[in-house]
């Protein structure tokens, strides 16, 4: 086997990523889903070391995003939701790919696709070049479909969420009523997604069911800070390395870089590097209709698109968009329900502004709703009137609040944390001699497993009963695997391909037979230095949390 | 208020049902789905407290069931799969509720529930009384079902899966060959499924989609069980005191026995009383056809099904079926692709066995899967022929694995743990003059908000200051509250209501300037006794760890 490291950008990267698949599926990170069935293309399962780096990437996002912030509470919404959620978000409308079909092979194809993709029928050619009689272009909306209910009829037709951010939407006055919260707060959810994707690629990737892991983050509208704060900090003049800034004078603008440095940093403490990680600010015509500024955080995967000088130039994690009060607006239109908030400070603010302030500020807040409006297709007499309600409205301290939203991809995240772990390297074997081993580099917050527990040998009773006692004292503080198979240099390498950080070794010393003072202590081999350390039992739990966290 | 609780069972449970849903609401557990649509039926959603209970619920479940077994490993396997798995399960052809339609009023009916549905057009009239013409009933099957791929055509139907099993069947040898396992050693896997119930009912326990929590515990056929061990232990044989009992001679009535136990004491450490809990042995008329055995772990709800002296008799929570070698044989049969397993000591010991043994032993597992082959609809003939070529097999160390299957529901757990928590009783208000409350009486590992810090007052900055260290000391650890708005006694109520069982009041003693002995210790109050502890703020993360674990 050569060395191949994807440290080293000179190596062919469909050979890296066709070692990286193999070892997901030899070591039960990723299967194919249904495999034994010929599997279903876009659909894949996780075997028992996927679930768990899966489990603790969800995890950590959790408490990072969550527990320890006083300004995010969580939600669990169903995937199955009241259609009319996705007329309001537009989903129904234009969430699609333009399709054509072919009258003679009587396949659908991707309309921007044709000239890259083979004939069924005579795959030498590819569907734009082949003679079949094509229709016109027609959407094919990438929403699942079902129905609810004992009727299969339109009215009961129902969409599998092809993301979580609207059940976000859906429920924000719900859980603001409950959650003692106040703008600016967030609602953080994490949840399976679907998407009827017409070509799923690159492995997990672009796949049709897929977790995501989504924060609303609801704020002021800038004309209310600037009424509270009496102006709105530009980004750069916040400071990102204060962990308790004063946001009172943040508009959509600081927020958005906050939110950025934040989640860029998240992704450095799981061990993306910072070289692997781009940051992407979408240019105007790539933003979403309802986006005032998206950035994109692109890792290098080991495949996707390259730059003129045949970089790559990284792939999507993580989305995060300043959305405006967009959702919240089209919800509030197509359910009656208010989606306002009553902002004290707004109101206690506006009595004491200048009138010209007022009016500045009154007038700035109506022409963005009334562009709110015209967007969503309201006749221009009833947008004006419904804008001038807002803005009336606005003086006494109501808005919609605007939305940053860091959409991540649960998969995505764990696709990149193996590409970023898989490493080639040689270890020394048995007799001292060096042999190849595969390693997963992973950040030991990350691995799926902390820990292993080996007896020196299997048949020495002593041994195995310290092994075993030292496993169960590991156990229940992080997740531990017991190996007595074979020889200690196999055992090292099948933790290295796994990921594992430690491994501790029960040998003779630790019973006492050749020193009395390494009686009750054990060998710890870290994974990446393969250095050992000699550690009491005693303190060991406490040695291994520290670098375990 | 009147006071009301659910420990008398005087107490009507409609009116203390009522009382709950209103909590749930109103306090951010669980919301409807879509609720600013009209809601959508059968469909629920959990906000901030709801999440975190049902988050620990989950994780109490994967560490019981996955980290702190050498047997069992998980999996995370897709929603939608291959249709075939649910032909080979029996759920295309058998997973159905018969239905009639109405040919006045259109409705479509649950053929058994005619007598108890009103008439849409004459609701004073059941749809049995009504004059409306019915057709014959009609299968209608419970699956969702969609299509995958850009053509909506019968050969793209996918369905949601109604279960979590078939995935884990689907991926056994994957697993096996993956995980370092051999049998007997079990496959855990939490997720959601869907149900088109036709009368979703009783707040979430039956809804359309729902969270599961399954075990798929692979085990030796009693025949491969007996040529081993020599014999088949008895279910009163076997020691459940045992943590580490010997399972040589385990056979699947053994194991059923062990899993029902294993799976009571884990109900009853989360704080459900053994009073509560019922294990049903299903009778042999109510069996599933594949199922062996059926014991279902009931929960007394203030809902559900009386028994003739009007008792509630329970509603199932959990059902560990003894499901044979039905499920692998079905996939194997289907799918073309083995689904035997090798047993060297199987293999070894039958070489050991006397001729009249073997041939006992091989006469019976023939017979067994000859029933199988016929209950499957295999001609005769070809039956006789597999049974024969499997019986062979079984005597050179191979055999399909049997399973035990603890399948536990998330959202039932989560309803029953609310249920039985709920409580009224009276507190002191800020005067010392008994209040009514409302008390959650969660058992600490459960609960949504381990602990909430408090400042006594919110407008001395010492104390707010001294308050936030101590959330941000205890935050990493657990799940934490602050909360400095209104008077102290109504912050208890809030977190009583909440279910949090610590709460942390930082004071003018925390200051010191009371008494300097008392400077830097904390009052703890616990929910239920109401007992205020001083403690060290040193020594608070260890006191609270040790209670809420």
């Amino acid at each position: 086997m050569a060395q191949v490291t994807n440290k080293d950008a000179s190596v062919p990267t469909a050979d890296l990523m066709d070692r990286i698949v193999s070892l997901c599926k030899r070591r039960g990170f990723i299967y194919q889903s249904s495999e034994i069935y010929g599997g279903i293309n876009g659909f894949w399962d996780y075997g028992p070391l996927g679930v768990e780096l899966k489990n603790n990437i969800k995890m950590l996002w959790w408490h990072a995003m969550t527990r320890l912030r006083d300004d995010v509470v969580g939600l669990d919404a169903t995937i199955i939701m009241h259609p009319r959620i996705w007329k309001a978000s537009g989903h129904v409308d234009t969430f699609s790919d333009p399709m054509v079909d072919c009258k003679k092979c009587k396949g659908r194809f991707r309309a921007d696709q044709l000239a890259e993709t083979p004939c069924p029928l005579k795959p030498s050619k590819t569907v734009a070049e082949c003679d079949g009689e094509k229709t016109e272009p027609r959407p094919f909306n990438l929403m699942f479909k079902t129905t609810v209910g004992p009727i299969e009829s339109e009215e009961n037709v129902a969409y599998l969420r092809p993301e979580t951010a609207q059940a976000i939407f859906a429920q924000f006055k719900t859980v603001l009523e409950t959650a003692r919260q106040k703008v600016p707060f967030g609602i953080a959810q994490i949840g399976k997604a679907f998407r009827n994707e017409v070509t799923p690629r690159n492995y997990t990737f672009r796949s049709r069911e897929f977790e995501q892991m989504e924060l609303e983050f609801f704020i002021r509208p800038d004309e209310a800070v600037e009424a509270i704060a009496g102006r709105v900090l530009e980004p750069d003049e916040i400071d990102l390395t204060d962990p308790r800034p004063d946001t009172t004078a943040w508009g959509w603008k600081a927020w958005l870089k906050y939110w950025v440095a934040q989640r860029m940093r998240w992704y450095e403490s799981l061990g993306l590097p910072r070289a692997k990680l781009v940051e992407y600010w979408q240019k105007p015509d790539e933003l979403a209709h309802y986006a005032k500024a998206c950035v994109d955080i692109l890792f290098k995967f080991p495949f996707g698109k390259r730059d003129a000088s045949g970089e790559l130039i990284g792939e999507e994690l993580e989305g995060i968009a300043a959305r405006s009060d967009f959702d919240l607006s089209q919800h509030q239109r197509f359910s009656g329900r208010p989606m306002t908030v009553f902002d004290e400070e707004l109101k206690n603010a506006w009595g004491k502004l200048a009138p010209d302030k007022q009016s500045a500020l009154r007038s700035r807040y109506r022409q963005s709703r009334l562009d709110y409006y015209l967007k969503a297709g309201e006749p221009p007499e009833k947008a004006r009137a419904l804008a001038d309600a807002d803005a009336e409205a606005f003086t006494k301290g109501y808005y919609i609040p605007h939305v940053i939203e860091p959409s991540a991809g649960v998969d995505r995240l764990a696709l990149a944390l193996i590409c970023n772990a898989y490493d080639e390297d040689t270890a020394p074997d048995e007799h001292g001699n060096p042999e190849p081993r595969v390693v997963l580099r992973f950040q030991p917050r990350v691995a799926p497993v902390k820990v292993a527990v080996f007896p020196l040998l299997k048949n020495r009773p002593a041994l195995v009963q310290k092994a075993r006692e030292v496993y169960e004292l590991l156990r229940p503080h992080m997740k531990a695997f017991y190996d007595d198979a074979g020889a200690i240099g196999r055992r090292y390498r099948r933790q290295d391909e796994a990921g594992t950080p430690y491994c501790v070794t029960i040998d003779f010393e630790t019973l006492g037979e050749k020193a009395p003072e390494l009686r009750d202590t054990v060998t710890v081999r870290e994974r990446d230095s393969m250095r050992q350390d000699r550690v009491k039992i005693s303190e060991l739990v406490g040695y291994l949390l520290e670098k375990i966290r």
